[in-house]
């Protein structure tokens, strides 16, 4: 799976800018890729990119269509669907991380076929990977963890690969959800993989590489989130990763989506992650902290920052309000 | 997915013995329900039941053909097929736990719908599950964990059940793979469903039940295994283990399919099943250790289950050679 850029990206009829925030993803961390938005009718999203057309935006060089909006009760609805079809017809791709599928809808399949495009549904793989292997790969892996789902994973990793580019270093962002997909052009929706095969794909995902070259794997859930840690048990044993962040949001007052469940404590999380990340790696050890600070009081969130670094003697930061330079540091 | 018993056991033609070990492991553990055996010129594997056609099973009341054989290249040879729809034709239903699937062959899938006959792929979930919600459920559930993949958690799980009911407990064996899904008559295939609904579909698997009742549920793979940890700590979660047994085989060199990782050392397993197990569980605990010697020198066994058992302070056995009787007084 490998998206072609450039991007238009579609923001249908969003009803917020949060329906968006895909979109809004893509936009950020890969502003070069963007070349405008598409909006409907009554669209109260807006990115701040150049409004176009399906033909403003092919005559400003875009090839693939990105369905960056969460779309109302889950189905396309029709005045999309005609829409999508036409962009197929002018020669776009299409790449979509919505639940359902783009190739499920049988005009937007004949299309494609017809004009010879590609539709893309990161949220389903579409490959089969193997049994993972275990065995050691050359190359250096970090991997984001967390002490809950939705704190910051994505962000942290992206945030490291923009740093560790700017400085020159050989690093790749490996994408391991939808958005994180439709950023990177391509990666593994992790969660949708057979059970099996968790492990295994995300050695297919961050294979041998340069030994000085960095693979940045974006976690998804925790292993102390009861309806995910499947998910992060396999993503630690088969990113084999040298080093692991971790990701926390302090206000959270209890687990995503499980109310009965706190959060668990940042030492006792980091103990867990790092004892499964050594069946696989005995090298893993923690390179730094990295805390979703936008729900804090603004006047606490330094002494919190310097506490948490005081007590575990690793930088701690919060990656979209003060970068993520100490945690590069710590790894150079 | 509820099989009908009787079964006619189908061997085809089996190179070995090892070839029909699924079969083998449903007329262990079900001679009740199972009829006769169906083998084909050339089968090599008997299991001890009278051997009959189809009509001759149909005759002994058969209800479903049950494909216990591994066959040769993983694909269904020609005449396999027309005995296939012979049966569904006759009124069999058809069960399957082989990696191709029945309903993939577009005779046999035609034969029962004109039929009538259900066809039931055992490794493939045909449902959708909900993402898992951690909530404590009533009933006792009891899971065998272990320190690598085939180490004797089915046939613990099994045993236990049957020690338990012939003491009048209530008790269900909750089968998570191939063949405990065949000698239970349903389950769900863990290790083929979607990652993100591991723990979800062992909350489906056994719910809530009477407060004296134990649900026996089916181990795979292990904590310790490089490819398949996820799904073992999906089922952790998702069984809210009351009691744990732990499984192992003593004389094994490597984990299995993993030359370069050692078996784990029991009480780092125990310990790591134990922290995991608590999450959505917190009275969970070890209740037995069930050791399959049939590799080991006979003079040592009694003596190193002797030892397990003084190590630990718990019932040391193997189910096999000297049953699980100790386990089940640890839970009564």
């Amino acid at each position: 799976m490998a998206i072609q850029h450039p991007y238009l990206l579609f923001l249908g009829d969003a009803p917020d800018q949060l329906a968006a925030k895909t979109a809004q993803g893509v936009a950020h961390w890969r502003p070069e890729w963007c070349v405008g938005q598409l909006r409907l009718d009554g669209c109260k999203a807006d990115l701040g990119l150049t409004d176009m057309t399906l033909e403003e935006g092919k005559a400003a060089g875009a090839r693939t269509l990105i369905i960056g909006v969460a779309n109302r009760g889950g189905v396309f609805s029709e005045k999309w669907i005609s829409l999508l079809e036409q962009a197929l017809l002018l020669g776009y791709d299409l790449a979509a991380g919505l639940h359902n599928r783009l190739v499920d809808v049988p005009v937007l399949k004949a299309a494609a076929a017809q004009h010879g495009r590609q539709l893309f549904d990161v949220r389903h793989p579409t490959r089969e990977f193997e049994v993972a292997n275990g065995k050691k790969r050359p190359g250096k892996r970090l991997l984001a963890v967390g002490t809950d789902c939705s704190v910051g994973k994505m962000y942290t990793t992206l945030a490291l690969e923009k740093e560790m580019k700017g400085r020159g270093m050989k690093a790749d962002f490996r994408a391991t959800g939808q958005t994180g997909i439709l950023i990177a052009g391509s990666g593994v929706s992790i969660d949708a993989v057979v059970a099996d095969f968790i492990s295994g794909a995300v050695e297919y995902l961050a294979p041998a590489n340069d030994a000085d070259h960095w693979d940045l794997v974006e976690g998804q859930g925790s292993l102390f989130h009861a309806s995910f840690a499947g998910v992060s048990m396999g993503l630690l044993h088969g990113a084999q990763a040298d080093a692991l962040v971790l990701c926390h949001e302090p206000t959270r007052a209890h687990m995503r989506g499980l109310p009965e469940y706190k959060l668990p404590d940042l030492d006792a999380c980091m103990a867990a992650n790092l004892a499964a990340a050594r069946l696989t790696n005995p090298e893993a050890r923690f390179v730094g902290i990295a805390v979703n600070t936008s729900q804090m009081d603004k006047a606490k969130i330094e002494g919190y920052l310097a506490g948490l670094s005081d007590q575990f003697g690793l930088p701690a930061v919060d990656p979209f309000a003060t970068g993520v330079a100490p945690i590069v540091d710590a790894l150079a």
